[in-house]
């Protein structure tokens, strides 16, 4: 899957990965997240349910820097929580007993990385039960873009789709062990981009014929794997993990373990509808379908800036 | 996983792929489907239900033409049909509500495309609700061959096995979207190709020794991952999507997701039995079981022509 | 996923495998795997079961050879035990009603082969019910090493991580079919290199900063897919089936299927700890983390020899 492997072993085999990254002088990225339990929107009507998120969103807020850029993150836990929170970043090098320990309500900690490798991440709570803390929301997506501009096609407009499933009662960790779901979901809210399956749906995402549209795609879970398929369409490239040096194409489907991440690209020639699916249709058919339109007036603010995450 | 990655991105950038796909002057294909709700034979012993199925059979008749030729399809929905039914071919780039939509009974639709990849690709109904219309039997495969004559090395016999999981009481959704299905089966029927676990089967799949047999595998579903393992052999390649730009050498399974596909090639040096099975065991032991035999006295007539897909 | 595509169909299209294989004159490793219905240890108090085992071990002994050698082997079916038994061997091209069909107590077989493929393979009884005895724990691990020494960086240390979900009734072969596992444990028992989640585990695997390790993950199932991912860390390679031929670089999980190994590469620039989780959370909470400790005072004995598969 490696479009030159001789020059990647070559490079590992002279110089440590950190010192590689350390090299190339990047900039300095500071994300703070703040773990808050609070009322969330769960469905296209509005309805509401005590969530446990960062910074008050499910997904929680977009990270994002180049490779070789230093990530300064800082997490901070809500004094007004009841629970202890951690982060696990899928993009760092770290320590699971040390940067990814959890910390109590009112605690904060710091500590610093430089992602090694391009692409798109899952970061989530990994405090016990951790299976509870992804479920009730604690997700969210980190991009990682490669250094060099022309690694991979330039995107005309980008989304982010985070799918995970949630359970009804939220308290219930045994039904979630026993893989009890009620609904699956893209970015939190079922059938959230779906019009067609849900009358309360307001939006759509959007792009022009022609456009290369980039699909980030990150898998949740907790438990289910996703076959991530565009109905009407075919994904042009999908880079495994999101990562430029694996590289797929003409796919008509990608399967995305629970906690992985990846890359996919897709252009219609024409206007007309697809619909981005997990295809094990239980998951679809309880709200794990985006419909993706595609219009010459297509708004031209979806897939650019906040709305590459558009949210309720 | 590109053989030469280069020459893709040029070409895309050059011309839309649209127009690069006219540029081939490939012949024209006229397909049609008709949805008929029909007895159909469910098991070795010859027992029946009603299934619902393109033209009667489950799969549906194979679907074939080369990159670039242009697919003239019409679909028809029988009058005497109680549902609307509609069509979802993986190979298109389409319009799910627009040529993708369902028809009722006595309706009837035609589209053209100009299939840009080739591959192995999943057809089936996408009419409310998917996860039964694909329970049922409206399922089946097209296989687009490369261009380029060269583009994989030749096949001496070829198969199809589309795999799905179904269910003993066909109205019940709700089961359905609980992922309790009773059987598991490639082709339709259990065991079909399997004596060994069928005392009721009467074939199985033939090659002879040397022979390198192309097995194009698709997964229906509904909802089910495919772990695609050839028991006391090994897959020597295997191609995502059935693209020949994805090559995968070696393999001892690949992960096939729910409305996914792939092409897996494989050689005997000698005579004696493999069996290809979801590994996962209990869809092996439910059905997914197809015993592929290789003898110096393999019947010719098998894997070319309609005994590609070997029906009861 | 190929290196380099054209080499290789030029060597498929000029010698039969079983050719090429024999001209590397490889060397004669003899096998020998008793089947045994003894107690085995199956947690980390030391609480025993009667386990179907071969060799008294779970998994059983690491078979291991060089590309092109020939693997001398025996089954024995020791005469104390109560059930036929069987070898299926993911690394061999053999025969599903010959050398790989069950035999009975007191009984015995011996056949030879050439591995053609370079890679980490699954081996496991076949007799039926299989789903039985994949659970029960007649499971191991094959490793077939390149005849290249160059074909992959030199790993600093391996280790063998054989995935499997267990049943509290091991009676219960309906149970097994429905998926009902209580357990799932790399290397049969639970959280056995995992002091975090049981206070009764007394080992973590073990690696000094800077190093690579290699770990060879078999998905035994019977039933499961996983996602395997290094919590803390990222796979610096993948490689599907162990193959040198197919490589994916800076992973953050890779689908590994029943009945299917990957071998997956890692380095921590640093000391701290990563955990190797299934990321789907029930299989990780059930029992599927192993802890990797990156220290300086790393003991020189593990990941080496026996202790490429650390037992209780």
């Amino acid at each position: 899957m490696l479009l030159s492997a001789a020059p990647i072993s070559v490079a590992l085999a002279e110089a440590p990965a950190a010192t590689q990254a350390k090299a190339t002088q990047g900039k300095t990225v500071k994300v703070e997240l703040i773990a808050k339990e609070v009322e969330v929107v769960i469905d296209n009507e509005g309805h509401k349910a005590i969530g446990w998120t960062f910074n008050g969103q499910i997904p929680g807020p977009v990270i994002r820097a180049t490779e070789g850029d230093t990530i300064e993150f800082t997490l901070k836990n809500d004094k007004a929580n009841k629970n202890s929170h951690s982060i696990d970043m899928h993009a760092a090098k770290s320590d699971v007993m040390g940067d990814f320990a959890p910390i109590k309500p009112g605690e904060s900690k710091t500590f610093s990385y430089v992602p090694e490798h391009a692409g798109v991440f899952f970061y989530h709570c990994g405090a016990d039960p951790m299976i509870q803390h992804i479920a009730r929301g604690m997700i969210g997506a980190i991009i990682i873009d490669p250094k060099d501009p022309n690694a991979m096609p330039k995107a005309d407009r980008e989304y982010i789709l985070v799918e995970h499933q949630t359970f009804d009662n939220p308290e219930d960790v045994k039904g979630m062990m026993a893989n009890n779901w009620q609904h699956d979901a893209f970015n939190a809210v079922p059938f959230q981009y779906d019009p067609v399956h849900d009358v309360n749906a307001t939006q759509t995402l959007e792009a022009k014929p022609g456009e290369r549209v980039r699909i980030y795609m990150v898998n949740a879970g907790p438990n289910e794997f996703s076959g991530f398929h565009p109905i009407a369409g075919i994904w042009d490239r999908v880079y495994p993990s999101g990562n430029p040096k694996n590289v797929m194409v003409g796919m008509q489907n990608y399967t995305v373990a629970p906690g992985d991440a990846a890359t996919f690209d897709i252009i219609s020639p024409k206007e007309g509808a697809y619909a981005l699916v997990n295809h094990s249709m239980r998951a679809a058919l309880s709200g794990a379908i985006a419909v993706l339109m595609f219009s010459d007036k297509a708004d031209p603010t979806m897939g650019h800036g906040d709305k590459i995450l558009p949210r309720p």
